[in-house]
Order: structure tokens, then C-alpha cells, then sequence
């Protein structure tokens, strides 16, 4: 398959599985000038697809640093009422939201974080109902990466072609190149759908992972639900909100963690390494942090605030998964963590409590979820990790063996 | 100079002199995804000026061009809301605008004529108060362009590097390459002024031109104003709406034209090419019409309508200017029309006249201005032209000579 059929079958799958656009629906692109060949592929498949009006909302990441660098104090103070007034006609409409990334992860290096901080309050608030319906999934919504320069730059440092490769390595892990793109993501949500179904249905109190520097119980509160990236709006209609997308995943009870866990893959904090690190937990607590690469940074994560020492997500990947396979550490949270089993460090998902997104923050403890203000990934998968799950009456049942799904 | 210089001048410029950004202002600047290198310049240069905020509302070619090949035809009966906000915003705030324009002369060549007015049509009637505030100065604006490969190519047919060609024509063009274009400008314009305040000052009853092929006099109505590409805000700063600018222009009085006017350099027309022509006016009206290229296009241009055998237009521009100096057609009425002395048939600009924007259209026939759907330049200037400028009492002043100012 050529590079450019390559291309047109990424704009499809974003466009049909992704936002899964509907016909007569409009559709808004959020992305960057340096996108620009890929984004008029998917405005073009959009059209196709039936869709009414795309509209393109192009930032470009020079003018973002150089607001931020050169702006007076009091602009980072005020949000611009009409792009208030564009999302909310979207949702008013039933439209989509698409962002198509190509992350520079420096852009704002160096420039002051009041400036940053003030900046992103003031969207935040201006731009709190979006928020919102994207949160809960009221409208569809979809994200998909294309390389930068810059990103390409740090995954492939000694790769000639840069850009070429990370193009590749992407298409692989969004299953392109191997048949129709859009009949393969079918079938690989119908198994992720299945697996989270009969995780549901299982109901296990804990599990138990096994593996070499592993041995840790993880207690699952009452009311977890076991979900998967594949959404559906109000009125039905599935999309998936990250692409790619190859985890179940469900909140831990807080305070029901114990033993000792080791990562497998390093974990990417704030542009820096940590790695060969081991976890001790009792009563849900981390009590014990050694790391081989970046202790300091670990220390400082862990002690971010009183939620910072307990886990906050459970998820489930295998090791034959096309990230995985790829072997590649992408610095980049859409791909890196669908790469291995993972747990996260802080902030859990109401989501995945029946009920939980009607719940205040505050109430979140009673459940057994735990709140931060931090929420760190890390993998610690492998094809010599086992997983039990443990019922109720104490029953254990094989969930994964050798790194895959044993069900 | 540089290159790079040059094209940093060119942004400083374009904020300075061109839309003239005040400290605190809020700036829109309207592009398309080809100018985005320059696009980055004008923003750093417009912070620098003390801009609050600058926003830039990149469209792209080929999503405009796919939009109107393949939306449906729904989408052309409506704009959205959130576009007419931002430009309300932008009037409210007393900001500025400014369009960066790269022209794609061919970007619409094959679309249904009728989704074009539709798309056109919507957006004119959502975007009035906007139109309008534009049309009457409401604001500082100003337009600037930069090459687009499709225009290059069609200016600079068997050059190598056309872009290269079109650009270091448009840097002659707006006085860059020789010093500080600004200070250059503010003379410019200053020159300019003082050229019509001459004029105004004289308020001469009539013209008379002269050169081969040339013996027509013009009336000129009470109330006439002789204008310049300087304009001025409300609150009096001063902006350029179009760069580059050499025109000093009035409205001629519509009954009193006589004799025989021969073209200098060809009228581009609807994309083709009428020269080699000449016109009879008897009391104003095109009697005779002869030309050695585009006799059809030109039959066709002045039969449009009543107004199209009448002019709307008087322009004076000296032989000696940068745009004259280079020679070259530019296919593109921004640059074209400042090349030369030129007439145009057709509508008036009521700006010309005392009291003209407080006018209803239907009245501007009463004080001797001409109406027409089309307004479209010719050039008749060169070294051999000579205008006098005939007073209310039949005295006669020398106003060109040999093509130049002769005051």
C-alpha cells in the first residue's frame, strides 16, 4: 500500500470511525498549520461521508508562542467570546469535534507558567460547557495524531527519514496498511466491547498480577464498570474518542492496593525518564519508590499531593497489540499507553463508576476512587505477566497469561 | 538587503503604515494557510507594536475549493453566526483588520455559478454592519498581498523562480530594498495629501488630457473631493486600506465627458485581455469603442449595463512611481490599477464626494455620479501625457506633464 493510500485511509477511519460522521451533521477540525495536506484529506472524506459544513479552525503553534511570549499580562485574562459561540453552536447542532495533533512537545518551553496558567484558566472557564459536553460525551468527538518534525525528532533519533518513520510507526498502530482500515477497527471494537463486557459481568473484588518484580493486589470497588475508547453519543451513535485505542480500563479502590509492582516501560514525566522503578504499597499507599533513572522526578510525583500516592486507573492491554509490537516509545500519552498493561498514578474516572459523573469530586472518596491533581500512566506489562481475577466468594479465575488475554 | 530583510520590512509595514496597530489594539488578521511564514512576521511585528491580541483566521484554498464542490446545497443558505461575532467583536473593541491576501487567480475556475452567489450571497447579508464598517472606515484596515505559486506563475511566465521574481516585484512596489520603508512611506503619503489638498484647494471645473491617441476633457461635479489611499479612523488614526497606493482619484461628473481617449497598457478583464482600444464619449456616453485586442470582451464589458458606458473614475498617478517604474502587469487590480493614470468605467466611489456616504444610491445621479454594476480600471497614462486642469472661470493650469506632477 502506497504512503499516500496509506494517508486517504487514515482521513477515512478518522472520519468514519473516529467522529463517525453522520450525514447532514457539521463538523469542527481543531488543528494546526502544519497539518495542512492531512486535514484537506479529511475535510474531503467528511464531504464524502454526507456531512453539511466542515469547518477548519487553524492555530498555528509559532503565533501561540509568540502570544504567549509577547502579549501584554491582561490578555491572558480574557477569552474570545466567539469561539465560546463556535463550540456552542456545535454542540447546539449536534455536530462533531475532531483534533487532528501534531505536537511540538516543546513549544512552550520557557515561557513564564503564570502566563501559561492564567492563559488556560481563563479557556477553561470561557470554555466550560464544551468542556463539558466533551467530558460526558454528549456530542462526538475524536482525537488522532499526525507527526511534527519535532515529535518525529525525539521518537526516531537516529532514523534518517524521521517524518517517514513516525507516518509508519502510526499507521501501524491504527491498523493501517494490512486490508480495509475501517472492517478491521469493527472487529477490533467488537473485541474490545466483548472483553470489557465479561469483565462486567465477572464482577471480580480484585485482581492479582504476577510477574517478574511483580506482585501486587489491587482491590476494584463496588459499582466499577470496565470500559473501553469505543463511545456513543445521546442518540446512539458510536465513535471513538482516541485513536488508537487497545485498553479496558476501570478505577482501583484506593485504599485496597498491596505488594510490590515494577514498570517495563520507562515512563515519560514532564519531558523526562523515569525508569526501573518498583512500587511498595500497603493499604493503597505507595510506601516505597526506588528508580534506577529519575528518582528525584518520581519522589516529586508521588508526594504531588495526598492523592498522588495511590493508583488511579487499571488498565488492560496485551502485548500482541500493534503499539506493543512496534516497540517504540512515542513520548506521547495517545499511543505510549496503549502499548502494555498500565496502572496510573492520581486522578481516577467517575466514569467508570456506575453513577460516578453524577457525583460532586469531593463525594468521590466514599466510593473507594481516589482524586489528584496529577494522573501519570505507567506501563508494566510484559509476556511474563499474569493476571488473576478474585471473586467475591474468593473464587480466582485467569484473566491474562504470557502478556495476553487468557479468556 | 536581505531577503529576510526585506520581508521583515514588508511586516513592519504592513503594521505600522498599513493598519497603523495602536498600543492596547486587538488586531484580525484574515489569510490563508499559503502565507503562513509571513503571516507569523505581521503577528510578531504587530506585538511589538503594542497589540493586545492578534487573531488569525486562517482559511485554506482547498478546503474553500472542496466546500463548494461538495457540500450540499443547504450549506450555501447559510454563515455561521460565530464568524459575524468575531468580526462584531473586533468593531466593538476598535480594533483593526488586516487580510494577507496570496491569490489563487484560478481557485473557483468549474464551480457552479450559483453555489458561488448562494456562498456569497449569505455571507454578504450576515456580514453587513461588518461590510460596512470596512466600506466607511469605521476601523483601521488595510490589505496587503504576497505571492501564490498559481499567481507567480502567471506574472512571471519564463522566469526560473517565479516566486522569487513576484516577490522582489512586490517589495518595489511598496518602497522596499532602499532604506527605511517606513520613514519612505510616511513621506509618501505626505506627498500624496499634499497632492490632493492642491487639487481640492483648486477645485477645477474640468481636465483636459493630452497624448497620441488621447483629446478628452472631463467635467468634474460640484462637491468632488480628490481622495488618497491614506484614510483615517473616527477617532483620527491614520491607516493605508490598500498597499501599495500611488493614486490620488475623484468621481468625474457622469454628462461631461468629451472626445477620444487611447489605453497604455492592456485591461484585464474577466481574466482575458482587451488592448490596443480606443473610446469616443459624446455628453459622457461611450459613442465609439475600437479595440485591436478583445473587441467582444470590450463590446460586452460596456454594455453591462446604463453605468458601464459612462465613467465612474479619475485617477492620477506620475510615470515616475514604483509600480510604473517595474513594468510589469500584475494581473491583480491592487497593483495594476497604481501603475498609471487610469479612468474607470463604471460605478463611482461616493466617498468623492462632499456628503456622498449620507446619500442613497438612487440619489448620486442628482449631484452627477454614475452608477454600474461593474467598476473596472483602464490605464492611459505614459511619458507623453499632459493634463490641464480648467477652472470655474475658463483659466488653465498645468497639472501633468510628460506624465509627471507639474505643480
Amino acid at each position: 500500500m502506497s504512503f499516500q493510500e496509506k494517508l486517504a485511509q487514515y482521513a477515512e477511519l478518522t472520519v468514519r470511525v473516529g467522529v463517525n460522521i453522520q450525514p447532514g451533521q457539521e463538523l469542527l477540525i481543531q488543528t494546526t498549520t502544519d497539518t495542512v495536506e492531512f486535514t484537506r484529506l479529511v475535510v474531503e472524506k467528511a464531504y464524502e461521508a454526507g456531512a453539511k459544513q466542515v469547518h477548519v479552525a487553524f492555530s498555528d503553534p509559532f503565533v501561540m508562542r509568540t502570544h504567549y511570549e509577547l502579549a501584554p499580562d491582561a490578555a491572558f485574562h480574557e477569552f474570545p467570546d466567539w469561539t465560546v459561540k463556535q463550540r456552542d453552536a456545535i454542540i447546539d447542532h449536534k455536530g462533531a469535534f475532531l483534533w487532528i495533533d501534531a505536537e511540538d512537545p516543546d513549544l512552550f518551553a520557557g515561557i513564564p507558567a503564570k502566563r501559561l496558567s492564567d492563559g488556560q484558566k481563563s479557556a477553561g472557564k470561557a470554555l466550560e460547557r464544551y468542556r463539558q459536553a466533551v467530558g460526558s460525551d454528549k456530542i462526538a468527538w475524536s482525537i488522532v495524531a499526525i507527526p511534527s518534525e519535532k515529535w518525529a525528532e525525539k521518537v526516531f533519533t537516529d532514523e534518517q527519514d524521521q517524518m517517514e518513520a513516525l507516518w509508519q510507526a502510526i499507521f501501524q498502530t491504527v491498523r493501517i496498511g494490512d486490508g480495509d482500515a475501517v472492517s478491521l477497527w469493527q472487529e477490533h471494537i467488537k473485541n474490545l466491547e466483548q472483553r470489557a463486557a465479561a469483565l462486567n459481568e465477572r464482577r471480580y473484588r480484585k485482581l492479582h498480577y504476577r510477574a517478574p518484580g511483580t506482585d501486587l493486589t489491587i482491590g476494584l470497588p463496588a459499582g466499577h464498570m470496565w470500559m473501553t475508547g469505543a463511545s456513543r453519543t445521546p442518540d446512539n451513535v458510536p465513535f471513538i474518542a482516541n485513536m488508537p485505542t487497545e485498553e479496558v480500563y476501570t478505577v482501583p479502590a484506593k485504599l485496597e492496593v498491596e505488594g510490590t509492582v515494577r514498570n517495563t516501560k520507562p515512563l515519560v514525566y514532564q519531558g523526562n525518564i523515569i525508569d526501573g522503578f518498583t512500587l511498595r504499597f500497603e493499604n493503597g499507599r505507595i510506601v516505597e519508590a526506588d528508580a534506577e533513572v529519575g528518582q528525584e522526578l518520581l519522589d516529586e510525583l508521588i508526594s504531588a499531593d495526598e492523592g498522588a500516592a495511590y493508583l488511579g486507573e487499571v488498565a488492560l492491554v496485551p502485548v500482541e497489540s500493534p503499539i506493543s509490537d512496534s516497540g517504540i516509545l512515542f513520548y506521547n500519552t495517545l499511543f505510549d499507553e496503549n502499548a502494555s498493561n498500565h496502572l496510573a498514578i492520581g486522578d481516577s474516572y467517575p466514569t467508570c463508576l456506575e453513577g460516578g459523573t453524577d457525583l460532586e469530586r469531593d463525594q468521590l472518596g466514599e466510593y473507594g476512587l481516589n482524586t489528584s491533581i496529577v494522573h501519570e500512566d505507567f506501563m508494566i506489562g510484559s509476556s511474563e505477566m499474569d493476571i488473576d481475577g478474585i471473586t467475591e466468594d474468593g473464587k480466582t479465575e485467569a484473566i491474562f497469561r504470557q502478556g495476553n488475554w487468557a479468556f
